[in-house]
């Protein structure tokens, strides 16, 4: 992990995305707001892990996407099974030149950066009511946050949101 | 109201703020900031009123405030009720020229657009479960879409969120 900004007006990309990577969410979060979602990358889960997108649809269902731009990313991630226990639906998302290499048990998105398709549907497995309120005000939180920093930056803010 | 930008990347800023009513608004955001709670500016509540601003604290409670720059604006008012139903805790702020015109059974915030203070607690009203559920999921995508639009405009946008 690169050494971060004390100070990030860009908290949404903090160098540990790969242009790859952000080629991957831009086309997802595409995707995600046509289909009437809204977006948040890089959201800090109750566990501390964090997720690459997080989309909340308007019945409040919440999704997470997370990114893997090449082979040898997937094959690094041992723990993509918490992130299907943190969701209603775990999606993986990456570019068509790296082929389907996912489970065939969660989601898969596949982007050229611009456009996006759902390739394979998740199946639903919906949160308990409390970890869904919970999630969704982490959601609303950090988004109002990044969006308060922008717009008035925390000269107190040592660490990104 | 004046004509909207038909493709508005500030959407926090429309033209309907003064810059009183925005002098209001950064201090009163910083004060709720440092008592730990997210803000979002500008959101429309189910009713389609559109809440001057609306704050998120931890535990999930939602207050709004309404801001209100001088004795005209606040007479001008006659929907403030409304909002009191629309949240756990509503409050009025202004600045402190205005004075003390508000009614007692709001709370009320201060500010010179710096510093910002409580004047008067807000009686706790909390909102019923559904309520709750339907504003905090509103606040998140309210957040979370202008974050993006911020991010990656789209080019559809035709009204500001």
């Amino acid at each position: 992990m690169p050494l971060l900004s004390a100070f990030d007006v860009e908290p949404m990309i903090d160098g540990r995305q790969s242009p790859a990577a952000m080629k991957v969410r831009r086309g997802v979060a595409r995707l995600l707001r046509d289909l009437g979602a809204a977006v948040v990358p890089e959201v800090t889960l109750s566990s501390g892990r964090r997720a690459d997108l997080v989309a909340l649809n308007g019945r409040g269902e919440i999704w997470i996407v997370e990114i893997k731009s090449s082979l040898a990313d997937f094959r690094a991630d041992t723990k993509w099974p918490h992130y299907r226990t943190a969701c209603d639906r775990l999606f993986f998302a990456s570019l068509p030149e790296v082929g389907d290499i996912f489970p065939v048990e969660v989601g898969l998105i596949m982007t050229d950066g611009y456009a996006a398709e759902i390739v394979r549907e998740a199946p639903l497995d919906r949160l308990a009511t409390a970890a869904r309120r919970a999630l969704t005000l982490r959601i609303a939180q950090t988004a109002a946050r990044r969006l308060h920093e922008l717009e008035d930056p925390s000269p107190r803010l040592s660490v990104p949101l």
